[in-house]
């Protein structure tokens, strides 16, 4: 008896073992993917910026997102921050390339850092660029995909 | 020796039945106690950024922190960004008051939203005040203890 209980114990500690890797396995896999993900996400969301599309923008928020634009107050909720990009596509800021810099991953939430630049041109104004830096908090989904929920930026100094 | 093995792994469910438990629990004490530990540290932040102490500042940060200022590269890692914050407090900056407004939290990160009021007095001259809103990760270090590992800011509009 005494022996068949630690036979039993010793064959589920080795039945759990390669779970352990696994799970080790699946937290660098995890990064890479995600990474991934958001890079994809980053794409489509350029993509519907450069189309001023705010209902498709505002559907990559979360419902309860925040924005903070540059001296502006805090934008809450997905609706606002799609209405918002809207705006700033209309006054003139037609195309953004991101560049994904670094992200980190605990669960649900991803912590993106990157740089953005922006070609700037209103209408019957000359064309100009702008460089920022931002973080993006990213919030996992019920169905795994991701959606931005807090998203902050600001300059990056001129270049000379 | 069936009946053995099925009791003794019965007896195993019923022993990590209440660590299930445990951990729905420790979820939600656990994002009250993190926003407590927060802001315990954000006091103490302001505690050193008014004595300007660099170094203090610099332990609050992970080694790999970065820290974002408007028109500013990133700066990366502690010591750097330590030296930072002394450097704008000695150019004026001379109290900060942080108010958190939200707390997120997945395992070992958390993301905190913010505002801070700023009293800045450069040698000579007059008090002037400003308002930022700010984003910032704080990664759990190993001893339980929370450290700064993205800090973004910006503007919040001037008071009319």
């Amino acid at each position: 008896m005494k022996f068949t209980r630690m036979a039993v114990l010793f064959m589920l500690m080795l039945a759990l073992l390669p779970l352990a890797f696994a799970g080790a396995k699946a937290k660098s896999d995890g990064l890479s993917a995600t990474r991934t993900a958001i890079e994809s996400a980053n794409n489509q969301f350029t993509a519907a910026f450069e189309r001023g599309d705010g209902k498709a923008l505002a559907g990559m928020y979360t419902a309860d997102a925040i924005a903070f634009p540059p001296d502006h107050e805090m934008i809450r909720g997905n609706e606002a921050i799609g209405q918002f990009w809207q705006a700033t596509h209309a006054s003139g800021v037609k195309h953004a390339v991101l560049t994904t810099v670094a992200v980190d991953r605990s669960g649900d939430l991803a912590v993106e850092v990157g740089t953005a630049a922006l070609t700037i041109q209103p209408e019957g104004q000359a064309q100009t660029t702008a460089a920022v830096k931002y973080v993006v908090v990213w919030q996992r989904q019920k169905d795994g995909t991701w959606k931005l929920h807090r998203d902050i930026w600001n300059s990056l100094p001129a270049k000379p």
